[in-house]
């Protein structure tokens, strides 16, 4: 499946964390981390949007399941 | 400081973890919120990179890193 986050940023992204040279690989690798974290984060709040009897998920969901996902 | 992740990524991997219906804001709080993991795997990286005496990123840095933010 493609992935949804692109390299460009997560190259920006590493720049802007400080480091002085960063490689096409390891643009690739934060992606990949960051779209397997985000379904992760994006099934949870799908639980707690069924959960509160909504179909639709909001930024509190999210911020939840973020939270959720980042303490375990 | 502007996002590096934008919105229509967002909404994708929340319709892909299987959401009937996602919220605009819920997309811009999955933004913010893998950016600032993202952030925060990097900085580890370049600790990683760092301490392995290169100045480049390497997508094994990324790995551990992540791994790291994950477990904690």
């Amino acid at each position: 499946m493609k992935n949804e986050i692109k390299v460009a940023p997560m190259h920006k992204l590493i720049k802007r964390a400080g480091a002085p040279r960063v490689s096409e690989e390891s643009a690739l690798a934060l992606g990949r981390a960051l779209e397997e974290i985000g379904l992760k984060v994006a099934r949870e709040a799908i639980d707690f949007a069924r959960h509160a009897g909504r179909k639709t998920v909001k930024a509190r969901d999210i911020e939840i399941a973020a939270k959720k996902v980042l303490s375990r």
